[in-house]
């Protein structure tokens, strides 16, 4: 059965090693530094911790993290392949701007480490479930095969290296920004006295979109510190001449006030569980 | 039965119109200097063109303009409402902050006419249909019942003068801004080459959005113009303190650039169209 290597062993990380493991597969990672949580988890997923050096022993080594982190992690990996005759192929998992994505291979060059780009659009793996799907781009086809053998759903796209993250950058810009919008919108309704009428005539006139939005922004709470970074990564994709890149600068510091929110008085969150009439958590 | 006049015979002014002569209400409105279009369109929902100060005449007088000529409607209305014993009261139904319609109601000061806050939410009235919905905050009851009688929907706001424009301003943000985000990413995905696996990916994880976005984008051509100053007044009602007013205000320069791509070449029309199987339009 196959080895993988995983870096980040976040919740999407750990769930998409459960995943492998499940299947057969063995799934290193790499702790050193982390949080206990982070090691509590990817222990309780069955990954199995090496030194860094170790994590080349794979026949594919996926990243998983932060887009803040994607780079640091490509140069980590680029270190411990350098000098090596066969080393294993590299998979950027992350939500980064195809632009960020060529930055990241251009660290590989050189190498001889076969880099391909993928985005994961859903959230993580859960056991009778076949999501989320795997976009790979640049891809020879064998690597992203060892991850649909273990239980992974993968589309590869025809686009050169980047497609898989400017997909994702579109994906995530709609998903997200919508999640955004509902969030901006709904703590303005709560400070201007509005906020009932408001629910009341999105859940008439708008129906699906109140479903959603009430779904999803609580699920949002935990996530928001990391969509900041999600959020400038889309400005960056979009680009200076796209006035659309200002839509998300904006977004990257409304989900940064509800982070530093959500870490600290959680008044904003009081404000929004209490229109969406979300029973709130006390964590 | 009641006289009413309307200033403003755009699609939605004089959907407005036709429902209330529908009801065997008379609607008068001023045209001077107003497009052959507008006048035709203004005679065919059967409104009664008068002179400015024969507007005084009605029960009630309406504004349903574009956000930037509201104050302007305003000052026209409390100009020839001066000096009056009894000016009929003034309903503003445009999509304005609260602090325009606060700074519209100031020019009416010591003039003796009744302001009220409307705000009209969903599309032109449609024979055989109920909606839209039109917010009335700061009334009291009387001038917005003549409207209930001759067959438009009304809810009476229990906030003050504003209320009815804060409503207005979170739902347009949900629901304009939706729009938007879609729109910037659809154009996005396309220069990216990643439209087609952006539309296949929608389809099949956010079915509700994804038929959301193909039927609201073509309806938002020929609307983007007005959208844009819309779009400010949401940044204006956000105000400077929060991160959101940024997103609205990249928005106004979004609907901007589809504005002069409508009128213009219609290039980003054709990318849109395409992305989301739309026949497109001659016009």
């Amino acid at each position: 059965m196959p080895n993988f290597a995983i870096i980040g062993s976040g919740a999407m990380g750990s769930a998409v090693a459960k995943r492998l493991i499940d299947h057969g597969a063995t799934v290193l990672t790499y702790l050193e530094g982390r949080s206990e949580q982070t090691i509590a988890r990817a222990k309780a997923a069955g990954m199995v911790p090496v030194g860094r050096q170790e994590l080349t022993q794979a026949d594919l080594i996926l990243s998983i993290v932060p887009p803040a982190e994607a780079i640091k992690v490509a140069e980590l990996v680029a270190d411990i392949s350098s000098g090596m005759q066969a080393p294993p192929p590299f998979v950027d998992l992350n939500a980064i701007a195809p632009k960020t994505m060529q930055a990241l291979a251009a660290r590989f060059e050189g190498s001889g480490v076969e880099v391909l780009d993928g985005a994961i659009i859903g959230g993580p793996p859960v056991a009778g479930k076949s999501g989320p799907t795997i976009y790979i781009s640049g891809d020879s086809a064998k690597p992203s095969r060892l991850l649909e053998d273990c239980g992974l759903r993968i589309r590869r796209l025809d686009g050169p290296l980047g497609a898989a993250s400017a997909l994702k950058m579109c994906y995530a810009g709609i998903n997200k920004g919508f999640v955004g919008l509902g969030t901006a919108m709904l703590l303005a309704a709560s400070r201007s006295g509005a906020a009932e009428s408001l629910k009341a005539e999105l859940s008439e006139s708008l129906p699906d979109i109140d479903r959603k939005l009430s779904r999803s922004i609580p699920d949002m709470y935990p996530k928001a510190y990391r969509w900041v970074a999600e959020m400038q990564e889309i400005a960056d994709f979009l680009g200076e001449d796209d006035p659309a890149a200002t839509i998300f600068r904006g977004m990257a510091d409304l989900f940064s006030r509800m982070a530093s929110d959500v870490e600290g008085s959680r008044m904003l969150v009081g404000q929004l569980d209490e229109i969406i009439g979300h029973p709130g958590t006390d964590n």
